[in-house]
C-alpha cells in the first residue's frame, strides 16, 4: 500500500456522507492520505462514474487503493467487492461501476464484502459506503489480505464498454460525459490516431450533425463551431474553442457519435 | 490531539477564505491532517450546520479537534469558544453551532477566546475564522492547554435540539436539512425503533400528508411514493426510491412532521 | 520547501481533471501535503484567479509551492514558468495570472518549463496542467533546482493590478470578484486607512450609486442599504449586512468603482 486512498462518491459536498466516510477510514487508519477523485457524480449515474474513475486513477502511484461508492442498489441484492489488479487495489459496489478500469486493467484476486469482523458493528440499510466499505478500505490499507474480507469471487462486465476504432471502416459510440467545459467526450477511442491529436481521414457525426475534424488544439480551431478531437483522455471529444459544445450542440449524455473512414 | 482537524463552514469554495484559514492552521502546525466536512451550509445557516457537524464529527479518530465556522454574527457581542468533550475539541463560534454535539457528548471544559496571544496580530471584524478561530486550533493542535486561550466558561444551548420519542404518544418535529438526493431529514428520534429501520405501529404525517412507513430500504419502496424510514443518521427521513422526496412531495427545511403512536 | 502545495484553478470538482494533477503529483513526491485553494475560478478567468491566489496564498507556511492553473491559452504560444520569491515557489501558465501575487512579491528567479526531463513522457496539447505544471511542481518539490526546468527569463506583467490610495485626491477602480455571501470585492486598496475599517473622509461610488461609508463591521450596518468597507483582504468592498450586495446594487464583476477625498 502507497498509504493513499483516493475517494469517488456521488454523495455532492454539502451533507455529512463524504466526511463520515473519511472519518471511519482514518479511525481504522489515521496516517492514511485521502485524495478526492470527486463526489459530483450525477446521482446513481453509475456509467459516468466508471468513466471519470478510470480516466483518474492511473495517474497515482502503485499501491493506490481506489474507493469509489455510487450505489443506487444499496440494501438490495447487488454485491460489494474488494479487487486486486496489478498496480492497485479497488472498493465498492459490484454494479458496474469497475467495468471501465478492469476492462484494462483486470483483477487478479476479486472477493465479496462478506465478513462482518471488518465493518461497522451495526450496518445501516441505506449507507454502505461508511459501514462496509470504508472499513475494508481501511483495513486493507494497513495491508491485511484480500481474502480475510470475504468469499472469492470472479468479475463480470455489466455494461458495454470503450467503443476502439482499429481497423473497421466505422463505428458507432456515445456521449458519455459533459465537463465543466461544456465538452462533449464520447467512449471511442481511436487506436490508429497515435499521440497526434487530429483526426485524420475521418469523418465524425455527432447525431446528424458532421464536426469539423482538423484542429488539433483549442488554439487552432474557428470561433463557435463545434469540432472534433482527441482529448486528454485519449477519447474522442467535442469542443468548442473559448465555448461550451454542450451549449453549442444541443447534445448531452447519451448522444450518438458516429465514426467513418473517408477512404 | 490525533493531528486530525475537521474544518465545516458555509465560506463555499469558490473563494480564498476556506484557504486563508488552512493556510493559517498549516503556518501554526505543518503537520496537520485537515480534513473538510463541507463549505456548503446554507449561508448564516447555524441549525443546519450544527446537524451535519453531529452527524459527521463522531466517526472521527479521539482527539480529533473540529473545528466549525458559521458566523453571521462576526465583529459584534457572540463570544469564541474552545471546548473540550471526552473524546473531541471543538473551536468556533458560541452562536449555537455546537447544540447538537453538546447535547449528546457535553463538554468538561470550556473556554473564551480572549488570549490575543492565540490569534492573527491583526484582528479583522470580519474574518475571525481566520484571524481567531483558526489560530486558536492550531496553538490545540500542538497540545497547549485550554485555559491559555481565555477564562473558563459554561455552555448555555440556545436552540430547541432534537426530539426523542420515547414512551410519548405523539411528538412533533420538522425537517432541518434537504440533502443532495432531495431525502428530507428531520429533527426526530425514534428511540424505540431499535437497529430496525422500519416504523413499527408509528404514523407519520409531513405538512398534512400521511407517508408510508413499511419500507427499511429504498428497494423495498413502491417508485414515486414518498416514505418514513429511519435514515443513516438515526434520524427520521422521507425518502422516495429512485427520486427526491424534496421534488415529489414539495416540502423543505421548516415543513412540520408528527408523529403518533397508531395503539 | 514546506511539503506542502496549494492547488488553484478553473477545473470545477466534478471532472477527473483536479485528481489527475494531484496523481502525478503524488506519484513524483507520495509524502506531500496537497492543499486546494479553489477549483471554481470561472472558467479561464485569469483575473478573477489571480485575485484568489494573491489573497490566500500569503497565509501558507515560508516554503510552500503554489501551483495555478487558469490556462485558456494552453496548446498556442503562452510560456509556462516556475519562479521563486523570498517565502514562496509558483508554477504555472505565464498569462498574468501571477500579476497580482508578483507585485506584492516579485519573483527573484523565473525559469521558463521546456525541459522535457520534467515532463510526463507523452503532453497532450489540451492539459499541460497534468502534462507538464504537476510534473514540473512535483519535482520541485523534491528539491531540484528551478534552473534544471528550463532556461532563464523575466517575469513581465500583463494587466493593470491593483489601485492604490495614497495622496491623491481620487482613484478609479472596478469590482474584480464576488463572493458567495454577494459581497462585491473591488480592486482598491486605501493605504491611508490603516487597520481599521472604517473609510473616514472618503466618498465612496459604484457605478453611479454613492455609498454609505460609516460601519466598519456588518453589525454596525442598517440593514438592506449597501455600505463599503475595507474588507479581510484589506480591499474595498461593498457589502450589505445579512444580505449579497450583488444581488442588492445589481452590480458585479467590472463595474467602476470611485474613491474621492472628501476635503
Amino acid at each position: 500500500m502507497s498509504g493513499i486512498v483516493t475517494l469517488l462518491t456521488d454523495f455532492g459536498s454539502r451533507d455529512q456522507y463524504v466526511a463520515a466516510v473519511k472519518g471511519v477510514l482514518l479511525s481504522i487508519n489515521p496516517s492514511l492520505n485521502i485524495v478526492d477523485i470527486t463526489h459530483e457524480i450525477s446521482p446513481q449515474n453509475i456509467k459516468e462514474a466508471g468513466f471519470i474513475l478510470a480516466s483518474a486513477c492511473t495517474y497515482f502511484p502503485e499501491g493506490t487503493l481506489h474507493l469509489a461508492i455510487v450505489d443506487p442498489g444499496v440494501g438490495g441484492e447487488r454485491q460489494g467487492l474488494a479487487a486486486a489488479t496489478e498496480r492497485y487495489l479497488f472498493v465498492g459496489p459490484d454494479n458496474g461501476l469497475f467495468d471501465w478500469v478492469f476492462a484494462v486493467d483486470p483483477p487478479h484476486q476479486v472477493v465479496v464484502l462478506e465478513n462482518p469482523d471488518y465493518q461497522l458493528p451495526q450496518v445501516s440499510a441505506t449507507f454502505h459506503g461508511r459501514d462496509i466499505f470504508a472499513p475494508a478500505a481501511g483495513h486493507l490499507s494497513l495491508g491485511i489480505p484480500l481474502e480475510k474480507l470475504g468469499p472469492a469471487s470472479h468479475y463480470r462486465m455489466h455494461f458495454p464498454g470503450r467503443q476502439i476504432l482499429r481497423d473497421q471502416d466505422k463505428l458507432q459510440g456515445e456521449i458519455i460525459h459533459v465537463d465543466r467545459f461544456g465538452n462533449l467526450i464520447s467512449n471511442i477511442e481511436i487506436l490508429s490516431a497515435g499521440t497526434e491529436r487530429k483526426l485524420r481521414d475521418l469523418q465524425v457525426t455527432l447525431a446528424t450533425e458532421q464536426l469539423l475534424t482538423g484542429p488539433g488544439t483549442y488554439e487552432e480551431a474557428p470561433p463557435l463551431r463545434p469540432f472534433a478531437l482527441i482529448g486528454s483522455s485519449g477519447l474522442l471529444e467535442v469542443s468548442v474553442r473559448n465555448g461550451s459544445a454542450h451549449k453549442v450542440t444541443g447534445c448531452g449524455v447519451g448522444t450518438p457519435v458516429l465514426v467513418r473512414r473517408l477512404k
